[in-house]
């Protein structure tokens, strides 16, 4: 039985809902913001994971997309998307030799972060002819991937000597979700984190080596740091749905959040308690809720009055505000915490307008982690 | 380019890893455990949702299996097994039609909790003409779903009152991750949950209401809760592969360990610390660490030494002991906190026997949670 054209209170849960108006709203405000500062708009299609959401983030203006993956990359470039940058070091020769034969039927930009990386990907390149566009990645203070500004100007060389390479640039990534950093301002670090950047690549400059692209941001810091002059290329991703974490970072508004969790009450164990079918397969638990301030899993949406507190697989334990009291049966919206890893756990995402089913689309790149 | 019969050097990474000689193992273990007992073994298949790993679990002689979700038993009903018990309170019309729908093409029972489930069920079943078997769910202490011994008898009546419906019997679930009693001993609340069961039962069919079944269990309290005399069915489900978990509670030793984890490191961000190509779309983050006694969300494998102390979604922050020293492109093995909700988030596991992969699973019932 097909949902298109059906009223919510019919759709079989739980499932995830994105608001068509809200998600058409977001990807417009994030491209009109990157074409006043002149910047590029990468999007990083890891939020959504899905074909219908990239094109509609291209026709907005977008300059090409942000993988975290080669599976994901190789997703979209079997769509047709034509400029993917995969902002994730590729470490190992079948990695490297999918991103060379890939670099074949696309234009690829990939990271690379160490002197086995570069080695890799030169000899893979050169083993099938193609050309590798590389970005040698900065730790702008993360301490993941990435390395600091003297490593970087010995790795650009080698990336300029190494066969098969030509270097694109420098690109960081100062974390969407701010959890060592809730209470600092995201629109202070997106500009030191543009600063940090364009300063890195003036020195690179001034050695002699060609940086084109200065790549920054996350969905918090990237309208602050496409401000700062030199920068030439912002990477939000979060921004299409947003979540209760950006919010919580002042960020967006709550009726900004585009994706919802439905979910229906299949037990009441208390007056101050139910039980609804959807759990940690379905709200994700990557963040641990009180380390980024905020309460429980999810909450529900405005009118009705629940916080996720535990989660089974397959059961979500609400606290219930008193004077709302849901009957077994009844199906509650609720907004996720982090909204790329809960689409994560999604085959599907329905579209809605209003109250009614407009479309169903799939997360193509689900779990394309290779 | 098939991974069979390939080497573990040349398996892509992040994959996951089943070693076949454990599993085989591990299921005999239970499997004699329970005819030891002489109660049937209707193991949950929410751990491994695979196809193959049932119907070895059947082969070693256990009588139909236990699903999460109705979605998980329409797979494993599609590939021919034919008695199979949905453990959880089916609510809504939709998916009550989906249940008596199914009931006509294997032997399915569900779980009911509340007089709306009754309703439901019993008008969904008499509206196509097939009968539904009805466990009423106890709790057990979890304050989740399950009705108390009162409202039992009750429910239980209506359930015998209702066109459409038979009453097989009742059942429980302690929680098989004991978050809240890590430090109790998982044999005397098998015995406990087992005593309660029996005692509620024996209640129940004094009053006149016919208890067949009392099916009870989770795989750290499955064997003590089999000796309870009267108690018919137990119902474990992560004993297949184990985890961090069950040998934290003392129910499975590291050798038993049978799901692993094969990653790369790609970055060395400092001489005690490693990131590898996994994250939380690899290792599961429903448990919190500290709440069941473990250090990070997964750990390596015998003669290496790190633990993942922090995940994003594609990089996992491992800390090496000292001495231990990984150069990047080298392939980990780990074993994560929780095996149920790790093997949700991947397509397929990768059968090993020794070094060599045999075959490859696909996790045929992977995110059907509704």
């Amino acid at each position: 039985m097909s949902m298109i054209g059906r009223s919510l209170t019919e759709v079989d849960t739980p499932a995830l809902l994105v608001d068509l108006a809200r998600l058409e709203k977001n990807i417009r405000r994030y491209a009109d913001s990157a074409a006043k500062a002149r910047v590029r708009l990468r999007p990083h299609i890891k939020t959504h994971k899905t074909l219908e959401i990239a094109k509609m983030q291209l026709q907005a203006g977008a300059g090409g997309i942000t993988a975290a993956k080669l599976g994901e990359a190789e997703v979209f470039a079997e769509a047709g998307i034509e400029d993917i940058f995969v902002a994730y070091p590729i470490i190992g020769p079948e990695k490297a030799l999918r991103a060379a034969r890939l670099a074949q039927h696309c234009r690829l930009i990939v990271g690379v972060e160490s002197e086995k990386g570069v080695q890799q990907l030169s000899e893979a390149a050169s083993q099938i002819g193609s050309t590798l566009l590389v970005r040698v990645e900065i730790d702008s203070g993360l301490g993941r991937t990435g390395v600091g500004q003297e490593a970087a100007g010995k790795l650009c060389r080698q990336v300029l000597d190494a066969p098969g390479l030509s270097l694109d640039g420098i690109f960081t990534f100062r974390g969407a979700s701010f959890p060592e950093a809730s209470s600092r301002d995201p629109q202070i670090l997106g500009r030191l984190e543009g600063e940090m950047m364009v300063a890195i690549a003036e020195r690179l400059r001034r050695a002699g080596i060609p940086i084109q692209e200065i790549s920054v941001g996350s969905t918090p810091t990237a309208t602050s740091a496409a401000e700062v002059p030199g920068i030439t290329e912002v990477r939000p991703g979060t921004y299409v749905f947003f979540d209760r974490m950006t919010t919580q970072v002042g960020t967006s508004a709550p009726d900004e959040l585009a994706l919802s969790i439905l979910a229906t009450v299949v037990s009441r164990p208390a007056p101050d308690l139910a039980i609804i079918d959807a759990g940690s397969k379905t709200f994700c638990g990557d963040v641990i809720p009180a380390n980024v301030g905020l309460e429980g899993y999810g909450a529900t949406i405005d009118g009705q009055n629940g916080v996720v507190i535990r989660m089974n697989e397959e059961h979500g334990t609400v606290r219930l505000a008193p004077g709302f009291s849901p009957e077994i049966g009844d199906k509650l919206l609720f907004f996720p915490n982090h909204v790329c890893t809960t689409v994560n756990l999604s085959d599907e995402v329905l579209v809605t307008h209003g109250e009614v089913v407009k479309a169903i689309w799939r997360v193509a790149a689900r779990g394309r982690r290779q």
